[in-house]
């Protein structure tokens, strides 16, 4: 079979103002980026929702991952086939793990997003623009001090970060401001990757440039030696942040290999930040198409979870069915298989890695929706382990569930999925919260460990319980939880795998997000700066003197 | 008089395909980001040049500069008008300075480059993929020795930095790999801005898709710990940069307010690298137009020597005609007014500050080319000093002179400009040299230094001459040099105006950019990474909820 880049650049995509006129866009709201990629800059109306919105979650995965956006599209491009008008709503890629072990974030094989090759680079420079906004405001900060610091800034207490969109663990921490009086005041500091900026929560949570600019405007930066909140109006500088983002918050509009359009938009990491594409992006499909169907990062303890306390209430809606994507490979880590032995059969840890799957679906479930599995097919899968899921899902589970195979074939490859989606689309539901708005922050992340994550509870370290007491004084314990947590387990341990139980979460460290309008728990060792693997995949990549593109996957 | 951004915003462009047809070049060659903008991928071929030459460099500037963009887009606005076929060739304004006191880089009142607004923010996206490329390199370093350091890397011997777009001094001398094991191997770093990244030099000297990756595989980015260089191609990973670097190596096309073509393309700044638009652009004007007209940056001294001695031998061409910018403003800062009191007339000053325009002309008659002056008018020169200019340039120069109001008047106030222009270009000439290839490293510094800038001679310091040694032993001492070195004064001193002489310029280091293929000799107090002023023009900066932009100038 040909390699992802191999099948993306040798298919013919459709001008992408035909790409659009599949929503009825016309060319007059397209800003073209070359012939296949345009952002969208016309006014979307979220009032006007026709569509059925589709959320696609999984399992916890393997560090491969579970291949989520591959069924992600494959289910827009299954859908299509059946007649129905689709948009995806999906999130971009960061450059830092493309340049790793990861590779791109557009799906694989037959079932992708094109032209990959620019949307895992810098594609309409969305990131970029948030890290020149994100470091922009870092360097006014430091100038600000540098020439009378009139705030009154404490330099100890700077929370405001620089970010770069590379996976650089040299960055986590440093030393900045040496080299005496001309070179700022020393202090400690570090980088996050882009992709944990409060800038790409905000570009993805803002409704319009208004919005933008009102969140913009909350960030907190740091502290005052009083100890009174320093935010971005205090600097007078959200209208020039604001303007380096006036591109950066249109949605992007470009086609799956069968020309299905899609709208890849913002994207934070799902471990470390609220993992769900623009509201713009979402709204963009549910204003022009039948079914919208989009993706939250990792399992539903992460995006999912994300995807229903956070972006949801800015949506204004919740979605009408989930998919629960699983591979066989991945049940089968979770029920003790080495990793490097998961092509071969083995029934006895998929038996014992089942329970992951369940505890994800019953997750999706407590939010009221319907849900249906998606196993997403590897040729190494068993006769004799797919159908013992299948009975499982079945008389366990109780839910539909649907073989795929989108990599090798394509929408076709989907088609089963996509009618199981239909189908449970039209059941009525009631939605229902796991955590009520005027719960404290300490029961927020009490339900959220013990409903979603099946933990016996959480504990904050001393400096989390300083820093609680803050958020308290200060006014924004009102605010949602956001957990940043290892996608590997349920648990803050990433060796904890299966459906654990009794463990307690450790919280670390409390951040106020306020222009994002969340608090970001960090539990156990989740790092917001990842490092590069011993062999990177920048070491395989390639461009000849004609353009051909190597290594990229 | 509107503001800059108000022209620009109000101005009703033409769409960028109409404007390419004017250098017969077809919308299949153009790659559209948006309606206005375009990068430009059809392969040009350098042989084929029927474009004459104009460059256009300046005296010693205020720190608000002489309007040298503003002259030469008026120029060639100018140039159109009297119905010659004209490109421009421009370098992309950087966003650090942007944010801070200078303003953006697109000209100035009815003499602009437009949209003004996206080509002094992100425009398409090109110093943002060389940030990318410079910091994935930096973290590939890294990376290589927190992995078993196979190639023996020694830590304190790392001369590849990082950089960002943003004037951020606090970032000049950092420490990094601070937090034990798992975070990197501590140790002493910084930040450099984008335009002096050895990427930014490379982009604008590459000739082609092949010559980027050959040049990026050759820089030095450390040192073994046995002392042997350790380049880009040692780590194996030019493939990849190369791949993040292959749509900006593409040149921009963007028009001017009378829809003249304008390709602008690279940004090196001249004060801390060579100064000159890439080279790709250059010879895109050759090949289509009748006139190109290209701009060097701040004087004949840093971008006008660094023009001829590394861009034209790159381009394969010199300049037919040379247009030395001055304001009368400049020239009395230069005869000792105060910078406050610059809108009085001062004759004296005036008198006393014409040296320095005279130095500046011969500067570059000494490379064999035509030369001319234009005058950048200002409403509050005096009728005496316009007078007095004049005769001093006719009497002592013996150049053609011009006065040019492209500002208030568009491409109008620069015909008389225009036909000097088109006089003195068909003027033959026999083009100088003010080094040889050959001359040793020091030769070519000293005659740099005496012939260029008037001094009386080098002195390296201690640091210098060591680096001098190993550059001589590892063989790269047959490199040309590009000087870094203040733009207010001939000398390395700002301070020091008019026409020095007898001054030494003080090499404190010299740094080898393989790749670039120059050695950077770093003089005075230049800083690589500039800061923000006490009011930076950020604060002033502000878009509304309907688009209209203000600050931005």
């Amino acid at each position: 079979m040909k390699s992802d880049i191999e099948i993306s650049q040798t298919t013919k995509m459709d001008p992408i103002f035909e790409v659009a006129q599949k929503l009825d866009i016309n060319a007059d709201s397209l800003e073209q980026y070359g012939n296949y990629k345009a952002k969208v800059s016309v006014p979307l109306d979220p009032q006007n929702v026709k569509s059925k919105l589709v959320l696609v979650t999984s399992i916890n995965p393997t560090s491969a991952g579970e291949g989520k956006t591959t069924v992600s599209v494959g289910l827009g491009d299954a859908l299509s086939l059946l007649g129905q008008r689709i948009a995806l709503a999906l999130r971009e890629p960061s450059l830092g793990p493309v340049m790793g072990l990861k590779g791109g974030a557009t799906g694989g094989g037959y079932s992708q997003v094109v032209p990959m090759e620019d949307i895992n680079l810098h594609f309409t420079g969305d990131f970029h623009a948030i890290t020149e906004a994100h470091d922009t405001l870092a360097a006014l900060v430091d100038n600000h001090i540098q020439h009378g610091n009139q705030l009154n800034i404490d330099p100890r207490q700077i929370v405001w970060k620089r970010v770069l969109d590379v996976n650089d663990r040299e960055l986590r921490q440093t030393v900045i401001g040496l080299g005496g009086k001309t070179s700022g005041v020393p202090r400690q500091d570090g980088f996050d990757i882009t992709v944990a900026s409060e800038i790409m929560a905000i570009l993805c949570l803002a409704s319009d440039l208004e919005d933008l600019k009102r969140r913009i405007s909350k960030i907190i930066i740091g502290y005052t030696y009083d100890g009174e909140v320093v935010t971005v109006a205090d600097l007078k500088v959200q209208g020039a942040l604001t303007l380096l983002l006036k591109d950066a918050i249109k949605p992007n509009l470009v086609q799956t290999l069968e020309h299905t359009p899609a709208f890849i938009h913002g994207g934070p990491f799902a471990n470390i930040a609220h993992g769900c594409n623009s509201i713009l992006a979402t709204q963009a499909g549910l204003t022009t198409a039948d079914y919208t169907v989009t993706e939250a990062g990792f399992g539903s303890d992460l995006g999912g979870e994300k995807f229903m306390d956070i972006a949801s209430p800015a949506i204004g809606k919740r979605p009408d069915v989930v998919v629960v994507v699983a591979t066989i490979r991945a049940l089968k880590l979770n029920g003790g298989q080495d990793a490097k032995e998961l092509k071969h059969e083995d029934l006895e840890a998929l038996k014992a890695g089942v329970v992951n799957l369940k505890r994800h679906v019953q997750n999706m479930q407590q939010f009221g929706q319907p849900v249906v599995v998606g196993i997403n097919k590897f040729a190494t899968d068993s006769d004799a382990e797919v159908n013992f899921l299948h009975q499982y899902v079945a008389d366990e589970l109780h839910v539909a569930i649907a073989e795929v195979d989108c990599f090798s074939e394509g929408g076709k490859g989907a088609v089963d999925l996509a009618n199981l989606v239909i189908e449970n689309s039209e059941t009525a539901f009631v939605s229902q919260n796991i955590y009520d708005a005027d719960d404290s922050l300490v029961e927020k992340l009490t339900k959220v460990t013990q409903k979603v994550y099946g933990g016996k509870n959480v504990e904050l370290t001393a400096a989390a319980k300083k820093q609680l007491k803050q958020i308290e004084k200060l006014g924004y314990a009102h605010l949602p939880v956001c957990m940043a947590k290892t996608q590997y387990s349920f648990s803050d341990d990433p060796k904890l795998l299966g459906a654990p139980s009794g463990f307690i979460i450790t919280v670390r460290e409390l951040q106020i997000k306020a222009g994002a309008g969340f608090i970001v728990a960090i539990t156990g060792n989740i790092l917001t700066m990842p490092g590069l693997p011993s062999h990177p995949a920048a070491l395989d990549m390639d461009i000849s003197a004609d353009g051909t593109i190597t290594g990229l996957f």
